[in-house]
């Protein structure tokens, strides 16, 4: 896999700059391998009746980990854009605590990423969702 | 395919009975014959740089059009949860124009439903995301 | 949408020189204002026990379909590969009776090219299986 | 997770006796703690133009591994149907060689089980394709 370009310091302040409507969503919690581990602090707007997590809460998080898994590894300049998302809901996460989604790249070519994430809820081993991300890389000089 | 159990204006009260955070995003546009078509109004909140519409509310436009065709044929009372997501990302909508979406329930058995929606830009014919959705139905009485 | 390149001649002649070991399997309908219609000559070799076609063969009536909708617009020069599927299984088909799919393409741009199939039984309104195909289109000149 | 209740060759002898015409194709490798590795022996049979192994047999061996890390847990009684299959496909496999897929249960619930895998070429790091595969679970007793 190509190097890491971007450090969690600079990935989160991408992520406020681009992204600041939702940037405080999220959190940075580790660097991987072949990844990244990131952190959506649950708040009363990311639950439904019941008190789960909304599925678009869920997507979100899935969707900025694998993004910014992706960017590690390309640099800030690149303006790769979301193409398909799958995303199995398998359990309701656990009340009043935090998720953790853990993302890693399976292919960073030069026109597609493809990376997945398991979401559990923070400290539980059960995993909430599963999701794979592609990403459509624009043509690099 | 079953009878429809819920008109348009039960399902918009039940929307806003059970999802008041983002009730107010939706509208029911018309029933059809083995779906629904619903508007996401499009505001500020709802965007990303450049102007196009988030994946998270893409896929909650998905996801709510598919969950209200199924309520529409089984009722409110059942407690369906979305057990998966398949969305592409075909096109950025036209600025400034709601989005529309246009479900259709493809099967509905005993435990498992199965829908497909369509979105494009309000007068556009282009498709901007095309997503399909599972629901597990509770068993039923 | 592109004009067509390919007319039904042409596509079943691409399909018969380039996959010689499954071109009998299929057979073109139709060509549609969107994609084209399919048929899979359900064998023996295409069944599971109690008689349902397998998931390999459904998965394959779903790429073929969509690879030919795609090819009759870009012409046969392209080497396209699919990239992503996403396919669910509805019901069990009717025996003793061939598979037909029906594919539209949703999007054709430079670098991606995504549709969608719903398969049923000959003959028959239920939905067998729905699936989305994404390709990827070589650079062209 | 549910204790295992079939071991690797009673496995074997499941797959041979209800799956004769594809039971050749596989073999189990090993049975991990949360799943299964399997190996699609590549015959002439599975492959494309270019050398490439086809999309449905990548299919085959992603849905045969989950199925039997299913299996695996509840027993060969239960006939648990495929309902939906998202895959990605990353590289095209190396020449020559057995293609492996390693399957892991992320659910096992009453009526769901979801698993993903991950298939390589033999001896090779990079992903070819990813999978990931639900099965409803008939109601027991």
């Amino acid at each position: 896999m190509q190097d890491r370009v971007m450090d969690g310091e600079a990935l989160a302040a991408f992520l406020g700059r681009e992204f600041p409507q939702v940037a405080a969503d999220f959190a940075i919690e580790e660097l991987t391998a072949d990844g990244i581990v990131m952190r959506l602090r649950v708040a009363e707007r990311h639950l439904r009746p019941g008190g789960t997590v909304s599925g678009p809460s869920l997507f979100a998080l899935a969707d900025v980990a694998v993004y910014l898994a992706l960017l590690s590894r390309i640099g800030p300049v690149a303006l790769a854009v979301t193409t398909s998302a799958s995303v199995d809901f398998l359990r309701k996460p656990e009340a009043g605590r935090d998720l953790i989604g853990a993302a890693r790249l399976l292919k960073l070519g030069r026109r597609l990423a493809v990376g997945d994430v398991l979401i559990r809820s923070e400290g539980a081993a059960a995993v909430v969702a599963r999701a794979s991300m592609t990403y459509a890389i624009p043509p690099r000089p």
